[in-house]
């Protein structure tokens, strides 16, 4: 069997370097999905719905083959027959291999292949036990494979991560934020999924491996060239305990297209999704429409009016019903899955006619009537207070046996402090 | 006909000293109605809804008659029934006499009358045209009369305006934002209610006068002794171009009861409400939960997440489904009636896949691979775009039309700026 012109042997090795199992033997078939995948990569852009239509019908091999031997777009449709799966239009799947072609390459997936085998990066697919599972959600949106560089348990971690995003020009009060609930969702146990930029992202990664915690990075460019390149030792770090990902094979530049793709992926991956500071037409704010979109809860951290860098913020929370976080509980408690332990402190109840005083209103009225200085009989505390002098009597014992009432010679006194 | 134990020419002479009408002659029931009302809110306590249903359902007078002869309860349900008004519950009733009795002072309500006389403070009352009829909406719990000190302009300019609180302790930014919001709904020529209290509601009221809007505070005491003391000079101000309410007559201090219940004021008479700053415990959260409860539509600004005095604010978004505003255009828009001509600027629109960047996906993942240093062929774009040479060829006609693009000799560049 050949694939791609390539053959078996060469397919297996090239997939060996690759795979998460790469310290067992790998079987042919399983080598060819690998391959097969991996070229799917690179040819199609991340996103692209007809690709990953293909792909779940007709397995991602045989859809390579099709493309690679210039099957009619007739043969193509009578497969998906065959297979049971759901019609692609036949123009949807026209414009596709129009698109797909100039991209086949076989070279351009040995060299990724080798370029990821060498920075010890693994292609990870969804029959794969470390496939976040989430990320399925997107449908035919969803990616054909994940190129990964880092930890088992951060992969694992990423089904009940949280996402924590913002703007690359974060002011001091974002990046304390970004610090303050990257830090405290670590000292949960809870994975912090982020992008890796300048700003609130960068800092979201830091205060997670600066606690200990697992952190996990989704790049809009290849895993093998880091983005920026000023986080370069960041990133490595990530990828060293935690975890670096991309849907896009080495070698592949960011694009603007590419990042807001990689932005629904940090949203369908995790649980929920926070944006932390974002200016009023900040990247994070796509990130927050593909996480409603997808149905996972939304937060946004508010801030000062006055700072333009939390506009965005205000705007998710105003127009797109996200959430208005403030702590790490209330930031949990978005997520929904976790238990909070801590019981509600019992002034969070806001009455009517109570205010910050939670007495009943003769209580309030007849201790508003009582005087520190001035002994006041009973008669004056009630017309003072506007009750009955008998209720008045009956609050005032209550009150003396809280010790907030005196009763003197004279009359009752209210007792000081 | 004697009234409370006075002749009808001394009823008369009291009435006409308060009275809104008091350059003209006012007759005898007008007297004895406002004597009568005046008196009632020396007697009840604000928001006594015994008294409220009472006064509704035989008048002021006749219920001060009741009171003053010390009607049987049988006698008053009888009157009430004769009235063919609500029944009022006999042991509510039994229990209102007994707590409204210690207050019969007749002298009291003259040295009142008298005083309010003095500082030219008026008593206005359901039937007048000045009654600021949003505050009917509290039902039982409606004022039975209101004591002001202001102009015609300012009690008319109730009826839509807006009320602004916030905490006393206030910080720089909330005093800010007060400011703001104040100066830009005067500026648009809608009234602002307040509290007079230091901080948050001192701001507002500043800031409407100093815009020349109109502003109206009510107070928990008489409207003879400003309190604060320290906004004397800022109350004699309001009093003198705005207005300055209470429902307790002069003489009257305030107390906690007395500012619990003013705070529904503030909310009833506006048409919306927004807590500017306000602590996790701040009495205006109060204010807010009357607007709530009487069912004006409620608004808070957001500030900074470490800032105590924004944590009433972030309390009332997240739990009391309070809009976050951030503008006076917001607050207008909470409002409702006020029409704003501004169009919402086209950026306000979240796009999924599409970023801070409006084009179709297509241009954008063209754009994404064109360089603006070199030359790229059609072939080599679409590769990189993962788009099909014809359509590829399609947009960039469309970017060169629009003068993104540029073909030269040996292909396509991005053009710069």
């Amino acid at each position: 069997m050949t694939i791609f012109g390539l053959e078996a042997n060469q397919v297996a090795r090239l997939a060996a370097g690759v795979s998460v199992d790469h310290d067992t033997d790998i079987d042919e078939s399983a080598a060819a999905e690998i391959f097969a995948r991996a070229s799917w990569t690179g040819i199609a852009e991340p996103g692209d719905s007809t690709a990953g239509a293909l792909v779940a019908a007709i397995g991602p091999v045989q859809s390579l083959t099709a493309l690679v031997d210039g099957w009619s777009i007739e043969r193509v449709a009578a497969v998906l027959v065959d297979a049971g799966s759901e019609p692609i239009s036949p123009r949807d799947l026209a414009l596709a291999f129009e698109r797909w072609r100039p991209r086949l390459v076989s070279r351009a997936v040995v060299t990724s292949l080798r370029q990821a085998a060498r920075v010890s990066a693994r292609l990870i697919h969804p029959a794969d036990s470390l496939w976040p599972s989430a990320v399925d959600d997107l449908g035919v949106h969803a990616p054909i494979a994940l190129w990964v560089r880092g930890t088992e348990a951060a992969l694992q971690s990423i089904g009940s991560s949280i996402a924590l995003v913002g703007a690359r020009a974060a002011t001091g009060y974002g990046e304390h934020m970004a610090m303050e609930l990257g830090a405290g969702l670590s000292d949960r146990g809870v994975a912090v999924v982020s992008g890796a930029a300048y700003g609130i992202d960068g800092m979201v990664h830091r205060a997670a491996l600066a606690s200990g915690g697992l952190t996990v990075a989704f790049l809009a460019g290849g895993v093998d060239r880091f983005y920026p390149s000023g986080h370069d030792a960041l990133l490595g770090r990530i990828a060293t305990v935690g975890a670096v990902i991309s849907e896009l094979p080495c070698g592949s530049p960011p694009t603007k297209w590419r990042f807001l793709q990689r932005n629904r992926l940090i949203a369908a991956s995790s649980i929920a999704t926070v944006v932390v500071e974002a200016g009023h037409r900040s990247g994070s704010l796509n990130t927050a429409a593909h996480a409603a979109s997808v149905g996972r809860p939304l937060g946004a951290v508010p801030g000062p009016v006055t700072s333009p860098s939390s506009a965005g913020c205000h705007r998710l929370i105003r127009e797109f019903d996200a959430a208005c976080v403030t702590s790490v509980d209330e930031v949990l408690e978005l997520a929904g899955g976790f238990a909070i332990d801590e019981p509600r402190p019992p002034e969070l109840d806001l009455g009517l006619g109570a205010g910050s005083d939670r007495r009943p209103p003769e209580q309030l009225r007849v201790l508003d009537a009582l005087s520190a200085r001035a002994a006041r009989t009973t008669s004056d505390i009630a017309r003072r207070a506007g009750l009955a002098t008998s209720a008045t009597e009956a609050v005032l014992g209550m009150l003396a046996l809280e010790g907030c009432a005196v009763e003197a010679d004279t009359g009752w006194r209210k007792k000081k402090g």
